[in-house]
């Protein structure tokens, strides 16, 4: 079975809404898997996927480890633990790390993975479960160059694109990057669509001015509707969240040492629509924080 | 000679870049032209058009005025002065005001108009020169609706589509939130570009991602690309205008009551540029206030 | 009555809360006073006062004017109207301005006096009415030295001590920077007692630390007081009056070109409070605008 | 020896600049003390001290241990880790830590002392090493009432005054946010010295002014002095250290929700000044960072 061979044997872990829509991704390419998630139930029913006891049995049998866990915390738990990534994965394995996680922690599984004759490859993607479930994901890429080449063909059922940025903390940074320049976007519209109520100008208009003229980008696009229309429920991506990478980009930006004054000012927001209760809002919720500055009533359809 | 009666009879006063593209724009579509300028050798040589002695002068032979000039100051001096628009323009006339100004004086201009039996139109454009030499400017209208019905065969030349705001204080600050909205994007863009560099990401690498995934539009190309290059000059819109349109802003946002914290960001950085004498740089040129905070090079290519 | 001609011959344009009490302080040490204010009503009463009836005709007869004003428009009618201080001023005389104003108009008046072949000299005071009653105000004063020793004797009735900074714009400027001073310091309480009683430090208990160890200021034991009480009536010192010292500040930074972030922050609490209707707290209120971010109830005792 | 019975058996870990100073007051004091340090050298030589040869060895004949630790992670490895405090401390022993620690920290640091049997007592001080020395500190106390108590003699020695805040939360709390006052008022002198001087005022005359009118706290005086003199070095509290102190008040601002804007500018300017290579300056050194992005001169005398 000289096709079986040629198959990579790849491990996914971590099988949240996004781990979930990549994995079965693979799956449908005819991938078999071996998976773990922390919560078994969420394990089942993949097609092509074998249910594994850890991470580290996971990956124990595979040339190639993808990962999408929630933060700096799981990363470390279920890759640098005793029962996880590293400790299975062979020597000359790949592990690609989809997380959004800190640069110094980028930096951390770089070294691990050297010290233990696997490597690490951090590949963040742009893009929610919705899209990753349609194979429209951008992927960031950075890693040692024949370990990304050897992780190419899993990364192409993923994504519609691949952007190759460097190191695994480059890759990092660039999505911290893109995140930030989310935030700010929200920002920028929270405070335009605010401003521009307390003047007349309803903000579905507003929206349909700036799209239409100079700023039609998905982004724009997407967060001013959500904004004009007031559906920040169901999140897509939940204001705790945004703020652990808004928090994430202000300690590269301390870490790297170049001031990043707009994400405070998200920041701030954020925190303010915490203080209100609405940590299952999407981040685009900041703009209740704006509107409340002003005075003006918060609704949410 | 119907047709000529049919045509309307207009005045074109302020030709600076921006007046003389628009007025070269009415020109070619046949329309004779009163012309005035307060450096008259700027309006000479346009198409179809009698240069005027005064701003009144030129109002007083004509049904519809546009007017294009430099701030607040001007505007009181070539419409609310003795010899100016208002005082020439007949009962029953239209003044289609381009200039982008406050929210008070909009007001003003409209009780001053109206108490002159005349009617004044608000009409701030997006784009720059060159985009109003090919027509390509968006127009942000707002003004008595039977007003707007007269410009609108004038203003159809000027640009490729006129969005509808209601009141001239409401297309003023349609305009200002439109420039706010920019300045917000070259802040984050100067920022996330700043950052990146720290961390080893080259900023034309940086913005190429930005402008291929999720923010592709022509401001994130436009700055992005000015950013990225160094490319400050020649400025298409300097310094101290992207300053004066980003406090015509925050003034909207006292008078409104609705705070704009990233306007006040941009603004510092504006004003860090002018103390290194950067007043004929494009406003682009925020980003070397970044750059230098975070002890980067500044280059002007 | 050599003693008479010794005196020096006053007058006081504008009766203000402020006004009003330095001009008592004038009348009492027994300087015969030539006084108007708009409101004539509010002229009445004063000691050794001569009711006139226009700015102009109080100075006509004096040597020395000492004005207070509201704000720049104020002062432009009042200083330098057909009506004004300036058009009655004799040659020689000498005009002290208290009004807090813009660098820009302290400039303006330092000309148009000279022009008049008299003098300004600026003065803003430090304090509050009840302080201006005791005598306990601070002068920053600037001016011609040989204005300033002539406006000497008169000063010395105002307040407990003169600091002499340079030129009119330089008191001006320094009384700009003492208020943001004040701004900020308001800004740094409102942040800490929001952040201290949300972790169980109730704000009189963290004031109280903060006076008796590191902060023993007036400033921060009087707005820490207001602060920890929510007693932001009657205001000393409304918020729209310190919006407008922030905002002239601001406006001095643009003009010397040096970025002032924190006033951008207590800018925008300011504005925050007026939209909730508060523009008859004392200034302090900005901390309800921080609170509330903070989801804390705002109480006014 | 009924004396000797009646004294406390202290112990003191950690011996810095800080620590040191502390100790020598209770050696002085005439308490026999079991002290450690990680460099043993700075441990040598403090009267009535017996060196350990680790925390834990100091804190198992102990009664009470003080701890004095640079950040976190010191704390984490001297008080939890298996040769530390808690190991060594004796069932119904007190340990109370004088450092500057997260919220988050202090909670866990309580759970696990009551776990162990022992108390913790959170005592953060006010004050540098040379204040240390003559007893001049203020403690800010929080824990368990009989705790406070049995440490009340010892904790007597060591500064000015206490101030009890309830809980070793609620110290730590305290100590940040008296130290984001600090980092504050920092950012507003340089702020207003950068402006007033390119306004023509001299630093020192603002910094005079300030102080002998509405500022005469010891922290407007001694920042504003280094300031205006442009003395940062030697530190007093180095610009690192003073920006994790800033970050752990954002850090409690994110967790009690409530945001802290001003920390966040404070912040930007600490780290540009960090991009400028000025670790070992002072964190009055923010101000340099605030002068350059007025394009003064930055110098270090």
């Amino acid at each position: 079975m000289a096709e079986d061979q040629s198959k990579p044997r790849v491990a996914f872990v971590g099988l949240g809404q996004m781990g979930r829509a990549m994995a079965q991704r693979l799956g449908e390419a005819g991938l078999p898997l071996r998976v773990w998630n922390r919560t078994r139930a969420r394990a089942e029913g993949l097609p092509e996927a074998a249910v594994c006891a850890s991470a580290r049995e996971a990956a124990a049998g595979a040339d190639l480890v993808v990962s999408s866990l929630a933060d700096d915390g799981a990363v470390r738990d279920v890759v640098l633990g005793a029962d996880g990534v590293l400790a299975g994965l062979p020597r000359g394995g790949v592990h690609v790390g989809t997380s959004t996680i800190s640069l110094r922690l980028a930096g951390e599984l770089v070294d691990a993975h050297a010290a233990a004759g696997s490597a690490f490859v951090a590949s963040p993607v742009l893009g929610r479960p919705d899209a990753a479930s349609r194979g429209e994901l951008w992927l960031l890429t950075g890693g040692d160059a024949a370990a990304v080449e050897r992780a190419s063909p899993v990364l192409a059922h993923l994504g519609q694109g691949r952007i190759d940025l460097g190191t695994p903390r480059q890759a990092v940074l660039a999505k911290l990057l893109a995140n930030f320049m989310i935030a700010g976007t929200i920002e920028l519209l929270a405070e335009a669509t605010t401003l521009g109520e307390k003047g007349g100008i309803a903000p579905p208009a507003l929206v349909d001015l700036l799209t239409r003229t100079l700023f039609g980008s998905p982004i724009v696009k997407g967060y001013g509707g959500r904004i004009a229309g007031g559906q920040f429920k169901p999140a897509g991506f939940a204001v705790p969240l945004g703020l652990k990478d808004v928090e994430l980009a202000l300690q590269a930006a301390h870490d790297l040492q170049a001031p990043l004054p707009v994400a405070s000012v998200a920041r701030d927001h954020l925190i303010a629509a915490l203080a209100r209760g609405r940590a299952d809002w999407d981040w685009g919720a900041l703009a209740t924080a704006v509107r409340e500055a002003a005075n003006l009533p918060v609704r949410q359809d």
